[in-house]
């Protein structure tokens, strides 16, 4: 089967993406931007997907929680059969990259205008999907988009959350006109497939194409309240304190240090990561009173992630005890590792030797919409390599060679799914 | 000599004051007020400032930096002679208490008002000042308006400074109507008093009444920046991150160590604290990839405030071999430790025994704008007493009649300052 996927069409896609919430910057090793949900750029790019989709011939229709979907019928497919699905997310981190989201995306449209090319007629829909607020950076919920759409998270919880301005998802939505009323439902799908940049240094390492992943890790996300005594730096001696961020630091190096502990002791693949922290008052001359830090731990079995959790617990009762402090964790979210479907892993390998790419198994340490499909339909992720493993930056690269690579490959595996014999 | 300090009056000014910015708490043991300059709280309180020292028949005048001087020339002074000035400031820290600051500027127009009612005339015009941004928690430099006022910071740098929405002092002072055009010059005062409260235990701890500084100890204010790689949280392995928190956490630790070993060994006064710390991106799914820390380290020796920061360099350069991070540091403010004026001092303590009030000398942790006008003329600090040392903080506490035994000594003090004779 011949895929003649175009990797300067998928490439002006990505670059006509990143142009919506773009950061500037001097060097060239440097591309960035901040999509935030709901922002304006956010819309815009959001309208380009639209549009490009409606080009393809695609029917668009939008959810309650701006969850974007545009579905292919083929001359030769059954309209009423279930639909194979593909795509990622549009959001990003602040200063996030470009490829990060919108690879999986304008991946899964090329896909289908390859076929289109190709005259390829799979007898199943094939349906391009744009998951709402991936990342959880402008809402505090990672995955919600594909959380609301497998009823994991209600429309109403969904569209009350608020960002750091106090508004609303829903107004959000409202105000960029993507609150739509159409039903996004992955369990009648016939699958889905994700395709994503690694983030990690595997492919890179292997020399590999295209990475299948065997297991997204579980995560566990955990906030640490630890309060002390706000107080003048200058006046406030030193055996009079009880400096929140002082003890908040200590909680900092102990996570990490349970986590590497881990790492070298039992599970190579263990992560556990402080990324947020906020000081109050936090001015110069007052001793910090009040200290709010995230806690993020990945793996891919819960023993080694309830490990690292224990450790952040032991940590906080030691500050209580020894620092006086008052500590409080609470863990708002805690999903277990998930399992990628094996039928759908075995085509994008026979799909990758269709493509002569070389293809490896590997774990997922990030989280993507694929982990919360999967527990309705069969799910599939696919990584594309990723130069030094950096991601969440505007570092962040992914050769363009290597985005036609991948693609063809989750092209070949898409359309075999969608009921496309490997033999025409 | 009799002053008759009116408690009453005195307290309704406070409170008066402590409602523009005043934050609710359930907790009786709080209140707490922000009163930033430039504010609409700011303006309200400045307001308030000058109807009352018109009511008691000061003439009021503005400077270019928002100062506030109200100039009362009793019926037997001579106009032409250098005044004795007395007062403080009344923004605070975000989250701070009410007696900070406040009591300064009030204490001093009721020493006025307690001289007027006792048919007191000095032979000196007294004159009551009011001082911009004394915190530096809005426009970033503490003691801003007394620096101006000495000519050590010129009026158009310090126009120029902006606040975190990026509004220049200049453009906030004229929203505000405080951008005034007299001439404030210390220089030509005769004398400085300034009643704070203490901020810390030492006369609640011996039961004194009222603190007389000897010295104000130095000030130094460092910027740490810690840069080291963003990264997913979940796709980067332990082994390969360079966590900027992580980093400043041990930065953090390695500051107050410091300051408690040299408290230990060679100067109990001396203090160091890291007070605001801010993180890039700060997600909770993004490795620290940029840390921004403030350092703030005083004592009465310049020797022992050098050792701190030497120590806080050291640690930087062993977090940049230990962890290849990128680490800079830069002291934009260093201010040595400010010995009080003796005569000041003894005139304050014959108005201690003239009240019975129990004086103690004592040195200054804070900075006060008495500090910088200290450079151009005589200065004396006096402190009242304050519960369990806290400020910064809505549980600072210091009793009202506190208030008014401290004030008591003020107006003694200052009378005699300005030329009233003990024996009247």
């Amino acid at each position: 089967m011949e895929l003649p996927v175009d990797a300067d069409r998928l490439r002006a896609d990505i670059e006509a993406n990143a142009a919506f919430g773009a950061i500037e910057f001097d060097d060239p090793e440097k591309r960035g931007r901040t999509n935030r949900t709901g922002s304006e750029a956010n819309r815009r790019a959001r309208d380009r997907l639209v549009e490009r989709l409606e080009d393809a011939g695609l029917s668009v229709r939008v959810d309650a929680v701006g969850n974007i979907v545009g579905e292919w019928v083929s001359a030769g497919a059954d309209p009423d059969a279930a639909p194979v699905a593909c795509g990622s997310h549009l959001d990003s981190v602040p200063e996030g990259g470009i490829f990060d989201g919108p690879l999986g995306v304008y991946a899964a449209l090329e896909s289908v205008r390859a076929m289109q090319d190709a005259g390829v007629e799979p007898v199943r829909p094939v349906v391009v999907v744009c998951f709402t607020e991936e990342e959880g950076a402008t809402y505090g919920t990672g995955l919600l988009g594909s959380s609301v759409a497998i009823g994991e998270t209600s429309v109403e919880e969904a569209l009350a959350f608020e960002n750091d301005d106090g508004e609303t998802l829903g107004t959000a939505l409202d105000r960029i006109g993507y609150r739509g009323d159409a039903t996004v439902d992955p369990s009648g799908w016939e699958g889905f497939y994700e395709l994503h940049i690694e983030q990690d240094t595997t492919l890179e390492d292997a020399g590999a194409d295209v990475g299948v992943v065997t297991t997204i890790t579980g995560i566990t996300h955990g906030e640490a309240t630890i309060v002390g005594e706000a107080n003048h730096a200058g006046a406030t001696a030193m055996d009079e304190r009880t400096d929140a961020l002082a003890a908040a630091s200590q909680f900092v190096l102990d996570v990490e240090s349970a986590a590497t502990t881990v790492v070298e002791s039992d599970s190579a693949t263990a992560v556990g990561t402080v990324g947020s922290i906020e000081v109050s008052p936090g001015a110069s001359n007052v001793v910090p009173g009040r200290v709010e830090a995230s806690l993020d731990v990945r793996d891919v079995t819960v023993e080694s992630m309830e490990t690292i959790v224990d450790a952040a617990r032991d940590s906080l009762d030691r500050l209580e005890r020894d620092r006086g402090v008052d500590a409080t964790f609470v863990q708002p979210a805690s999903v277990d590792p998930v399992p990628m479907n094996e039928h759908l892993r075995a085509i994008a390998h026979e799909a990758a030797t269709d493509a002569t790419a070389t293809a490896t198994d590997l774990h997922s340490g990030a989280a993507h919409d694929a982990m919360r499909v999967a527990r309705v339909t069969d799910a599939s992720l696919l990584f594309a390599p990723s130069r030094d493993g950096i991601s969440h930056n505007p570092r962040e690269w992914t050769d363009w060679d290597d985005c036609a690579v991948a693609t063809q490959v989750l092209s070949g595996g898409l359309a075999r799914a969608a009921g496309v014999d490997a033999k025409e």
